[in-house]
């Protein structure tokens, strides 16, 4: 097992660390390669990530990644972006499943359901035009893109409930009669009971009627819309992991971003990137270690050993250990 | 006052005379225009909207529209893009507003915000190219379709909070760089206090701290994704109603769509399409007739005569009925 470990910037660096803890007492046969990358790095060399920094992450198995800064200055290019793309991790697995102990903002738990956004296409294509009065970008759908997500989903939905979701526009976007007509005709093949909705009302009914979803497939734009509004249902963006899957390689992720609100003040919510070490364990097929970490999860927030957004009153640190200890002693 | 009626398909043959019963208690010297347009339409005659149709809708101050339903047919132009694009229709705006007893999914009640949608260009621009492996569409954002809508939004923030959020997707669209430079100039010309937000975050905020806006300006199709999912903030899609402005034009329609799982049945909530034309009185600076029906309906809603998405046992024709006659009681 080799894993990159990417910090990032602002909570980045204080969430990381508490997942790093909790792997620590697992005990793996692990080899941890820090990896530099972000907008720290790119204020002190000009560069957010190099190529030297890619060739590091390809050599690894996999990824644990915090957060990064995203300055507002138009020549910095995103190191998320550039890191799914030049992995190709075609796959953004965020599942929304409530923690017990924990009620999310409609005081529900009754729902279990995965986001599996598309990540490399769609509006994240990169092909813009930028004239003073007009700015364009292309939004960009292939089969073959539209296939292998559609895939993935499918496989997953059968190790589920066997039922998918796709969310898409065609009543609007041409472009999304392609991804449809393909998630639709891959379900088919899986034999997978599926079943369309407009990106808008699955906004709505996400909210709404979580409960009707089991696998949801879509876009990589609207991924990203559903999967932070999702996370309002388990109780906020400090318990969301999410996994980013290529051929052979993976990064796992909190979906929050690096705070730099709450940054350096040792009370960012680290279960978030706990779980992700979580997706990471569950990617390398430990499932017993994936679920001692679940265990000691909810035995912190049984506790009421939780961070401030949970209305808690401990710190990142006092939550890594505690989780931490726990896994030891199961 | 001449107002086109435009039933549409679906539920919008229910909730739109209930709106007419509430227009004809108020005794104003109006002239109705029937419209007929939309599937049923062009399944009758294989065209949802002529040019006639456009005509007669350009004649009129502004239309009362019920929903339409979209087929998956790829040669149906819808109706609702062809109107907002042949009047111009530039600023669609959704009031998310706690109504007097009725509490949304998240049981807060503790806000009042409006989203100003841009209506006219970003994804919706029609620009499509469609091949046998890959599908493009092109989002266009262009000074002028922004300039305006942030005109829009800031005149309405003065008239409110004085303060507008901004929700775009700059870190990843270029595009959006040139509308979020726009917005924030208008703003600070009008000395509105502004802040942007993420989209994917903007989600999440709006429904974990709703309280938190005044009015939120976007592009098109974020615009079209937050404002169905706000509409759970009170209470459900047949509570939300919206106005699409042009310049010396107006339309008013339900967020909900033609909903044919309950078409016909009686059940539909006739709110939405009644606060559609309790806009259209605003519009027309009619404000003590507006405050009649907001009050007429939340005395229904206070004697629990409300349709079965509210819990309640009466029908579309009921709730009509007796909102109707309050505001001639009023
Ligand atoms: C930071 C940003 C580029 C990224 C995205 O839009 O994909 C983030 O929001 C996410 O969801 O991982
Ligand atoms: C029916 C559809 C074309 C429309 C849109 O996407 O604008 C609808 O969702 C709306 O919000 O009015």
């Amino acid at each position: 097992m080799k894993i990159a470990v990417v910090e990032g910037d602002g909570i980045g660096k204080e969430v990381i660390p508490a997942a790093i803890e909790v792997l620590d007492v697992l005990a793996l046969p692990v080899e941890k390669v820090p990896v530099e990358l972000g907008y720290a790095k790119w204020e002190k060399t000009g560069s957010a990530i190099t190529d030297d920094d890619l060739a590091v992450l390809k050599e690894c198995d996999c990824i644990l990644f915090g957060a990064i800064t995203t300055p507002s200055d138009p020549t910095y290019k995103s190191v998320l972006l550039t890191i799914r793309k030049e992995l190709d991790m075609y796959a953004n697995i965020r599942p929304i499943k409530p923690i017990n102990g924990i009620v999310g903002v409609t005081g529900r738990s009754d729902f279990n359901l995965v986001i599996v956004r598309e990540n490399t296409e769609g509006m994240y294509s990169g092909i813009e035009e930028l004239h003073e009065d007009v700015a364009y970008t292309k939004r960009v759908i292939t089969r073959k893109g539209s296939a292998r997500i559609a895939d993935y989903a499918c496989k997953l939905a059968k190790s589920r409930q066997h039922r998918l979701e796709i969310a898409h526009k065609s009543n609007v976007l041409k472009s999304d009669r392609l991804f449809l007509d393909v998630c639709r005709q891959t379900a088919s093949s899986y034999h997978i009971d599926h079943h369309d909705t407009l990106v808008d009302s699955m906004a709505y009914n996400l909210i709404v009627h979580p409960n009707r979803y089991d696998v949801v497939v879509t876009t990589n734009l609207f991924g990203d819309i559903l999967s932070d509004m999702a996370a309002a249902l388990v109780g906020g963006l400090g318990l969301v992991p999410s996994a980013n899957i290529g051929k052979g390689h993976a990064f796992f992720e909190p979906v929050h971003g690096s705070a730099p609100d709450i940054a350096g003040k040792g009370i960012a919510n680290p279960i978030a990137a706990i779980l992700s070490l979580k997706m990471m364990l569950e990617w390398y097929e430990l499932n017993h270690q994936a679920k001692l970490v679940q265990d000691a999860i909810e035995f912190a927030i049984n506790q009421n050993i939780v961070t401030p957004d949970l209305g808690g009153i401990s710190t990142t640190r006092e939550v890594g250990n505690t989780i931490a200890e726990r896994v030891k002693q199961l």
